[in-house]
């Protein structure tokens, strides 16, 4: 809407074009049986499998597969999952903030995510510096590709995305610090990169954050199928409120979640 | 942070300032009673009570209250309540995003939010576009404050920023349609500007709204109380986990509490 | 199910009888407007007009109106709506456990709800007391009717109940202290009494309890409408789930709901 | 307080006796690094690793495991998980009610639970009979270790309950169809029951069941440890809002978190 220019053909008034809604299937698959309801009380492994099934589906067509998420994807212990999804080739875009992007340096460079240690669940004495001292590493070195290069970040989200060359948008929110370098601070220049980034995208996976996924809900064309995974039920409500109907929600935990996706497509445990 | 500059004196190391936190107060106060846990099951009046007599407070001290909002507010059908605690001069400050101003603005010109009529609770025929119409009509006038000028907005939340000269900050994200042109697109900016405008503010109300509280509750000097209602307990429980510590979270429905609030400290029902 | 007896004519088979479902009506009532989704974004003042007008419409029919509650009624400091609710005619059957009685009863004698002052909203020295000395007062009397009979109860929602008739089924749980002696500590005998008490019932009201609601959910016919008010969006999923799909869901915080409920049918405010 | 009898020494008034409550200790345990605080946004492998450490622990000293489970525990797919627990001799009083038990055996019998497939995730035609089936199936038998004795439930959490000689209370509600024969109907007989089978527990884990945890939480001494799993934030607050304080919160989905507990305890995969 924010693109349109004089000369655009568009269709106007209330009775010119005839829109079929895309059906939900009715057979076995992840569209068929779940979306009715919002409920966290349904069979979780089935879930799982379904969301395997259709991004290998996806795959197999030359179909990319789109990550939007958020930091408590870190703080909960799961970007090692997610690193591993990306090496293993089954992310090709993502969208997310400079939280998630800062989160997983710092767990990267300190094994902590805001001062609290991944492994103990602790908050470590003066670990309320690496958050800080984070951004300044990154900043200084120019970004977070510059980072990846100098050899200085070795691990991670961010890391297996410059090394995968996943096509990656940070959008810029009010909440930020820093931010990073990559952060994209005009909302409308970061919507813009978001839209481009979608051409080809078959699925999209959104995971603990209702303000990206409710963005990019805005920007995907029906028949881009959506799978929403958050612990909280209320973002799955919002983002169908807001006019996301394809999409289906998983009320679960996302760090499980996120493990058992890895050791499916990616095998091992 | 980001506006460090060389030269600036800056307290570093592990050692050297002692910080006296900030104590809750054990009377019975507002801060005295809520705060320890976020529960729904706490005495409802008393909060609100204690809310009211708080902002009076703050007000017969000459310190300005901020309202954090979200557009929840207006599809809750409580854009009158908000109008009249400005019009009685209850808000000094707001801080919100376009869709609080975009939903505000089209129940006022069309009497819908989202297409949702707001007397009715139905979707009204064609309402869809109204949303559209709103951001074309305000884009077309030129801004909020033109177009109260213009005699087009002529009530509502926005309508009476404008006539009470309420310091409104519209912050930009990535979910923005249109936007509103006094929208600040630029995330940093609006950071800015946001921090410029808490001078002076005693006290802030943070409504249905996760992004610009968080936003906001990392500007906040420790010295301002917040109290953050929702009607999700994670709402509040993320304020804390980001270090909003002198948050009070008060778990109750939006509509009912800004309609007694509004009661409360205007007078009549 | 459980009163099946030999001789009993019963339908069986899976060809055998055609059920029409109650079809929502598709007009501007309560039932019209709501029930697709249970989001908490939605105009509230319209929601509590139609519950209001629902209540009306059934009494004009000389149909009973059933009140399904938990203990947060009391917690919340909304004892005192329903009891103005029951005075004013509009409840005739109650279905709550030892719980909201004991802490209705606590309130009435000594001002608190499990010891939490309700007009402070702090616990009171020496309050936790309140609960058990409760708890014997009225068992020492023999029960709720003798201790009103003897003047010792003197206000709440029991009170009500006892002076206006309203047909009370206080079914035992596990988590029950005391209990109260009218409580039948038996389930399936409170199973049977429900049942029996269900008879010209023409609307349910379920507050604030899922053990209740889903029970009560189990024995009512579906030609009885239902709402179900509840700050927890999972308790009206867990209805749904378990089959009571004539119930509409309002996501809402209990003590201004029934404020402004017991305002619209009894005046006043 | 219900066994109170004449000639029992108790004390009474409000100086008496000291209690030094429990202190949780501040290490890197289970009980050192949560509890402050119901947040979903933790690092969750660690308090799975911490939750195995403890039970491993208390079974070294000798002490009981008490599983407090609900419904959900079937409906998620998590049974096998929990009857691989029992098998291997992690857990050794189980309080549940009539459904849990129900549903276990009907996805035993018939591989569903309330008609929904636990492989396929969706409604299995005439599904819905499954249900009554297995009640009809076991009462006709006399209950159910007279069907593990029959050879007619062979796998599940009751038929592993029953081989492995678990003390076992089912507790009646006015929720249940059937009930079952085990179950106990009478509250005050359960609680009683519940009462005698927490001699020599060390430590509970509470999964999914407001009711039962509640319940359980009244009946439990303060040294006993608590883990309470709910993929809802507010069944933990309610807990401790009951007084529950030795409960550990964790806001996790049940079946992951079941599934990597057996795995942990037991071995494999």
């Amino acid at each position: 809407m924010t693109d349109v220019t004089l000369g655009l053909p568009i269709v106007v008034g209330h009775a010119g074009v005839r829109v079929v809604p895309l059906e939900r299937p009715r057979d076995s698959t992840l569209f068929g049986f779940m979306g009715s309801n919002v409920s966290s009380e349904k069979p979780k492994a089935v879930s799982l499998q379904a969301v395997a099934d259709t991004i290998r589906a996806m795959r197999a067509e030359g179909k990319k597969i789109l990550l939007v998420g958020g930091p408590a994807i870190v703080h909960t212990g799961s970007a090692g999952h997610v690193a591993r999804l990306i090496r293993d080739g089954w992310v090709q875009t993502l969208f997310a903030g400079n939280a998630l992007a800062t989160h997983d340096i710092e767990q990267a460079l300190y094994g902590t995510s805001l001062g609290v240690s991944l492994t103990k669940g602790e908050a470590i004495e003066h670990g309320h510096e690496h958050h800080l001292r984070t951004i300044n590493t990154i900043r200084r070195l120019g970004g977070i590709r510059p980072a990846v290069v100098a050899g200085v970040l070795t691990s991670g989200i961010m890391y297996e995305c410059v090394r995968a060359d996943v096509e990656t948008v940070l959008a810029g929110s009010i909440r930020d610090d820093g931010p990073l370098p990559e952060v994209i601070t005009d909302t409308m220049q970061a919507q813009a990169r978001m839209r481009q980034a979608l051409h080809g995208v078959g699925f999209a996976l959104m995971i603990a954050t209702a303000l990206h996924s409710i963005a990019t809900g805005n920007l995907l064309p029906a028949w881009v199928k959506v799978v929403c995974v958050d612990i909280n039920p209320a973002t799955v409500t919002k983002l169908a409120d807001r006019g996301t109907f394809q999409t289906v929600g998983l009320v679960t935990d996302v760090e499980p979640f996120l493990r058992s996706l890895a050791s499916e497509l990616s095998g091992g445990g």
